[in-house]
């Protein structure tokens, strides 16, 4: 605490991200990195903008990636917002439309960043249990009287259970909801069916926007590059907030890489089908040690040992150099949230989680 | 304006950074990028980091840059914050550390981000006129009784006027202000004297935080790295801040690219020496045309000729290709904002202001 910080930043409560430790050896499942690597096409369109012109500003509107995107995505360029990393996007959509009078409403279990950027902002909050499966009942956000949110956010698939809510289920949520933002974070749903997506709605509602991130399907999280899709109400309150905290967020190298690596269709196919093929194996391997899986339509799998305490598994594929992430927090201090590697990491897993188990007996 | 939007996104009145144009041919004096590129070790860096591990998270807490930086500077690593664009660097000073119960101060001539900063947090601000010189009191900024800052920022040099307030100067400022945060933005101080810095007074001043960017002596705006140095206590606020908003804020490149930049010395003192020669040549050149210049410390000049309307000037320029900076902003519509380019580049402008003044006359 120290008299020069701001009232604010004394009440903060940080986000704490996943460990990215420095050896080289481990096998690294905790932060739901992407095992297949960018787009090949994406690290040459970053060597090509690595020369002299790094020495002028970036174009702080993103225009080429905004094309890109929005050609890619099936909406006008007007309608995309880009920034650095999903988690800006966030932080300036948090800021520009979802603090209100009224408490911005999310699940109780979701990614823990969010009431991090309430913190920070001043916005009230309130926090919707899902049910007892981790399910997200959509009558949970429906207004009744005076009792209605100011913005409604939440994950979709959730994080960290991985469970998928469908656009039918989605579109009762932001119908329901005419005067409220609906943020729909989107950053795994490549993992998804591609027809899960909610950026499928933003034509019919005003209210609704969709943020993706290049850091997990597009295996670009070493670069910091994330996006939002809504109508251009939406996308314009964010400009507004953007123009105001940073002009250039994204940097020369950024919007080459992402650029590229949006035009790289067949990459990004690939990768994610390779991943969400291992997923199904590692789910079945998980259960057939007694694993309790949530089922999963992200990168990653949410699971809990009836007969194995979750902190006590964690420290114990640690010492076998293999990262898991573990949430210390209620409802989900059981569980571990398990990245999706490539075959052979997860091989070396369900062998370690076999060899733990085993001994324990 | 929209329902959607929070009440501060309808409030903002945000940044209008300098023209990014796309045309090649351009002579690009607006922004006050550096003629002479990065350093070809930062060049080569970042190709070496273009690769696989693009698919990993950045070091969120950007160790290895901090280290750098801290040895370049003779302070801790746990004096070094870091940050996308030393613009970030701002935003989350002036939520962390600038914001409290009594106004900002900031002088009337400045760098416009500022008040826009202040917008978006809810900042009371004072500005302080300049003298008719454009030159900063240090008297102003002194405690009268109950009437004190809640902090202080200036540029140094300012920006745009480029006029450097000495060492002196500023440590008067800041040891007459020891409960307020004195924040010194030194975008452009590689282009002064080195002991002009005031990196040199943060072992003695708690209250003192120092600014900088890669952008400008540098030579990587493309890149967005900014940095501040300050004690603990001011480096713990910010960092409080950055992991409530963004936890990856420079990626992978960036870090890259800084890090081998830092460790360039000779690079970075050619650079900044070769612009430091070309602005006294470009200052003689402009006065001989009969404009009056403000003395300058930085990469720009800040000049106006008495005979000929500052706007009519710059869109003239435009016409010949040659983009210069010009604020319609109360005291300095009549000055324009010139980059220092390399010589050729200057020569061209000479050339152009020449003709423009004679078939005036």
């Amino acid at each position: 605490m120290s008299r020069y910080w701001s009232a604010v930043t004394h009440g903060l409560i940080p986000y704490v991200p996943g460990e990215q430790p420095a050896l080289d050896n481990l096998i690294k499942l905790n932060t739901n990195e992407n095992p297949y690597g960018p787009s090949p096409k994406a690290l040459a369109a970053i060597r090509a903008a690595t020369e002299d012109s790094l020495r002028l500003y970036p174009d702080p509107d993103a225009k080429a990636l905004k094309a890109a995107l929005a050609k890619r995505y099936r909406v006008s360029p007007a309608q995309v917002f880009v920034g650095n990393g999903s988690d800006e996007v966030l932080a300036l959509a948090f800021i520009g439309l979802l603090k209100h009078e009224r408490p911005l409403w999310m699940p109780d279990v979701t990614y823990s960043f969010y009431p991090v950027y309430c913190g920070l902002y001043g916005i009230k909050y309130r926090q919707i249990p899902l049910d007892d499966d981790f399910i997200l009942r959509p009558e949970d956000y429906f207004p009744r009287g005076e009792n209605r949110a100011g913005a409604i956010i939440f994950p979709n698939p959730n994080a960290p259970t991985g469970r998928l809510l469908s656009l039918a289920d989605i579109e009762r949520i932001v119908a329901a909801n005419p005067e409220a933002v609906v943020l729909v974070d989107e950053a795994y749903i490549d993992f998804a069916d591609p027809s899960d997506s909610a950026i499928a709605l933003v034509d019919r509602y005003p209210n609704l926007l969709v943020v993706h991130t290049f850091s997990k399907s597009r295996a670009l999280a070493g670069l910091r590059i994330g996006f939002a899709i809504g109508q251009h109400e939406l996308i314009t309150g964010l400009e507004r907030v953007k123009n105001s905290f940073n002009s250039y967020p994204l940097d020369r190298l950024a919007l080459a890489g992402a650029l590229a690596s949006v035009e790289d269709e067949p990459w990004f196919q690939a990768s994610r089908r390779k991943v969400i093929a291992t997923r199904a194996t590692l789910i079945a391997q998980c259960q057939a040690l007694g694993f309790e899986v949530i089922p999963s339509a992200a990168n990653f799998v949410f699971a809990r040992h009836p007969g194995f305490d979750a902190a006590r598994l964690a420290a114990m594929l640690r010492q076998r150099a293999i990262i898991v992430r573990h949430f210390n927090t209620p409802r989900i201090a059981q569980y571990l949230r398990i990245t999706i590697g490539d075959d052979k990491q997860c091989a070396a897993l369900i062998d370690a989680l076999r060899d733990i188990l085993h001994a324990a007996q």
